[in-house]
């Protein structure tokens, strides 16, 4: 008999007190791997809870630089056991080995936290700042206990145990209840085994890191509107993030969510007739990525009627029935991209190359791509951006400027859009009409490239408008943007010298933090 | 027959369509003011949000400093008409001519609009940040259309139309509905009149600046959470809020709340004793100023049981019996602050002074104190901290350091909390364990200072946990933090370098404004 994997909780890895488990299906085969995890219920819960107050406590006074430690070597100990971990990986997602986990995910992961390290040792993030002369001082401290649920599609990167919101969470100063996406619980139990041990070589408190697989809805609901969370962090789909949203704003409770994006990409006719070869080329590439299972990518494509859109979708054709069916992550995955399909086919959407799942092992899909005419889409722009999560792709041929106007003004919220253009500046007139519609409904506006990659800049802004994401004005990628989300602004006024924490002192506690002085950003003493 | 006055729409001064009126009271005589005021409907609010769009996409494109000049000429407009507004304003609220409306608000109204003309022009407030190696750039741009719903207690500088709120939507680049007070239309209208004045003299859309003085409750729901909308801001009661914020949550819509706050004032034995008869007329002061009716106004003493605290106790009564009885705004709000007092007499607390209602003209509440030990305050914490809008205060007496810690575990969120402290360090340690608690409830810790005061700094926080407000994050007063409420993150992703916004191009647009860029904070060229 299998034994149910137990939960990281306050320090220790104990079993969970839920009576359900579950196990991970590799689907690359469809066959269901033998660990078996648990499922949590609201005790669970509580003792994370209980535990990460504490812990919040604590990390308050705990040095910046001791957070940053824990950072670091959690990214050395994930770089220790690269191989361990990108094996399970493959095991539960069917992602490439290389490049994707070896060479692209992981590497990005370790770099995420080291940049978080940076940052939590800085303390620019914080945004200190002082007004000598009314001695009044603020900043953002640590929110509270940070829940964050994984989505199921980058089992490192944004891994609620290791990816870019756990490393925001931390590097603010609070402790995280991760909560495992249940595709990969054995990538995520190493990656916590890792974590924890992190935690226990540089000295932060115990329940900094906890860990929970899964847990019934309810418990979910409850969590995240306690009292003792500061906030929480998801990443997923739609339907997820509104019911959890709708909990915690019940309770005044912030919720930093990322839910689905069309992400629209605009080839303007100069583009198309310099270099359309080419720029079919990028989206497939970039729409096949990773079963197009990314949050960034591109579900829409928005062509002007003529010859070089027929071949720019033939080229799409080609490349689509010549590359490998897309593997997906599981069986509800293909299932609902199967369904959206059919209902972008209700919708008015013409198939030009896909036909559902694949007869072959595992959880396979062939790359699909649909059209429509810009007429068909104003009828219906609902259901044609009904969220399809995989390699299935919508092309809107519109027949002028001022329809495209108008399908652009009806895209819900994105985190990005794309606008190719060409080089000698044939495109600019349109550009200019087009671009600032576009713009109000996405995160991110990018020229000439493809959304898929998310770079982890200071200027990244991996967010959008709602229902993209659930505030406009936060970003999940880019540090230090990202560290602001976990928060809470709080004032120091008329606060004795000695009573002030040392980012708010005359001094500058270490020479390098940025704090705006009386209006002036500075390195410098105040 | 008096006609209804006008709602500014559009850019004219125009009857609404709402089918309701009302009018305002002398709240020194109770009696009814001459003037009649439309309550709009969906059709007002309709037309509004129509044209707050056109500007908000025209605002998009005005240079900061033309922004900038529409602040800065509509605060010499303001100066221009002091007279008339000052008399207006004390008809309508009662509130003292000198020093409070001619000498205090007014002035920190205009100087608001100029540290917001000010903060405009610059720019940092956006926050542009720069990564020139990968060519990535984002800052805050503006999120559309706000809504601001201004509250009963400062008719200038909270107002809809000019106050804080109003500032911070206009320079970051957003039109603003405004939302009168209905105890002050009058005064609401000629602050209108001045700001559509000064959207003319500066060349702005017309739609810039909008005002309804009344709407039905669920046109009001349907505004915040309109489509059009890209944000609201609200000042007032936590009913009011909380409905306007289900709304705005439920359609995905920032919503910027300040709400009720009880605002602790914990006075620790060494300060007591040292100066417990200064520290008194301090709170009586600060308890008194404008009928009690501040969002800052300290609801709640927290005192060691003693002869010291029985001596304060007995000077704050005396204090409070001895000054005139408090001037309310509205028949409402009196009855509101004797219901909430009745509850806390309910709940266990003992009148000290204050008998409701005084039998004088207009709305007049007795000073009101009200005492009850640490034991009876954690058998009903939440009931003691019923809102108490007005000149009421409740102490409690708690036994010992533990009860005083677990009383303010039990604090609900407030904007302030303040820990008076004896100066020869005898109360040191007792702050040391008691501030960090009190800390995590309050958005602003003061030290041996009264919270009323909310200096207009760019320290300064005018926010803090729910449910003082939505969202720690956030501060409605201090510049330039309070603009960032309004803006939606951007980014611009290898965007040509003609097509991007001045301020994220490679230099400096005025060289003045601060940008992080390749992780620096400069004013310099990239």
């Amino acid at each position: 008999m299998t034994t149910t994997a137990p939960v990281l909780l306050a320090g220790e890895w104990r079993p969970s007190r839920g009576a359900g488990s579950f196990h991970a299906d590799n689907p690359a085969t469809g066959e269901p791997l033998a660990d078996l995890y648990p499922i949590s219920n609201w005790a669970d819960c509580d003792a994370a809870l209980q535990a990460a107050s504490s812990a919040a406590s604590a990390l308050r006074t705990t040095p910046r630089d001791q957070i940053a430690r824990f950072l670091s070597r959690f990214a050395e100990r994930l770089e220790e056991r690269k191989v361990e971990l990108v094996d399970r990986a493959l095991l539960e997602t069917a992602l490439a080995r290389t490049p994707r986990l070896a060479d692209v995910e992981l590497p990005r992961t370790t770099n995420q936290l080291r940049q978080a390290a940076a940052a939590a040792d800085e303390g620019s993030w914080a945004l200190p700042t002082i007004d000598t002369k009314l001695n009044i001082r603020s900043w953002f401290e640590p929110m509270g206990p940070v829940a964050v649920f994984g989505p199921n599609n980058f089992p490192f990167a944004f891994n609620a145990v290791s990816g870019g919101d756990f490393a925001a969470a931390i590097a603010s100063g609070n402790p995280v209840i991760a909560k495992a996406h249940p595709l990969h619980p054995g990538t995520t139990r190493l990656l916590a085994e890792e974590a924890h041990a992190a935690v226990q070589d540089s000295g932060l408190p115990v329940a900094t890191v906890q860990l929970l697989y899964h847990m019934e809805p309810d418990s979910g609901l409850r969590l995240v509107s306690d009292k003792r969370i500061g906030a929480t962090a998801f990443t997923g789909s739609r339907a997820g993030g509104l019911a959890l949203k709708s909990a915690a704003d019940g309770a005044g409770k912030p919720i930093d969510l990322e839910m689905s994006s069309v992400n629209p990409v605009f080839v303007l006719p100069g583009a198309l007739a310099e270099r359309g070869q080419k720029v079919a080329e990028e989206f497939v590439s970039s729409s096949l990525l990773g079963g197009g299972q990314f949050c960034t990518n591109p579900g829409l494509v928005l062509l002007f009627a003529g010859s070089a859109a027929e071949q720019f979708v033939a080229t799409v054709k080609e490349k689509f029935e010549s590359a490998n069916a897309a593997q997906l992550f599981s069986s509800a995955v293909a299932r609902s991209l199967v369904d959206s399909v059919t209902s972008w086919r209700a919708a008015g959407a013409e198939m030009v190359t896909g036909e559902g799942p694949v007869t072959a092992a595992g959880y396979r899909c062939a790359n699909t791509l649909l059209r429509t005419t810009g007429d068909r889409f104003l009828a219906a722009p609902e259901k044609l951006q009904r969220e399809a999560f995989g390699a299935a792709a919508l092309v809107v041929v519109v027949s002028d400027v001022r329809q495209a106007s108008d399908v652009i003004a009806h895209l819900e919220g994105s985190l990005t859009g794309c606008v190719y253009s060409d080089s000698q500046g044939n495109d600019d007139a349109l550009y200019a009409v087009l671009a600032p519609v576009l713009q109000q409904r996405v995160g991110r506006l990018l020229n000439d490239r493809m959304p898929t990659g998310v770079a982890v800049s200071s200027a990244m802004h991996h967010g959008g408008p709602y229902p993209a994401t659930g505030h406009p004005g936060f970003t999940a990628v880019g540090i230090p943007a990202s560290l602001r989300r976990f928060g809470a602004l709080r004032c120091y006024d008329n606060v004795r010298p000695a009573r002030l924490p040392d980012a708010l002192g005359d001094r500058n506690p270490n020479g390098r933090m940025w704090r705006l002085v009386d209006g002036r950003f500075t390195q410098a003493d105040a």
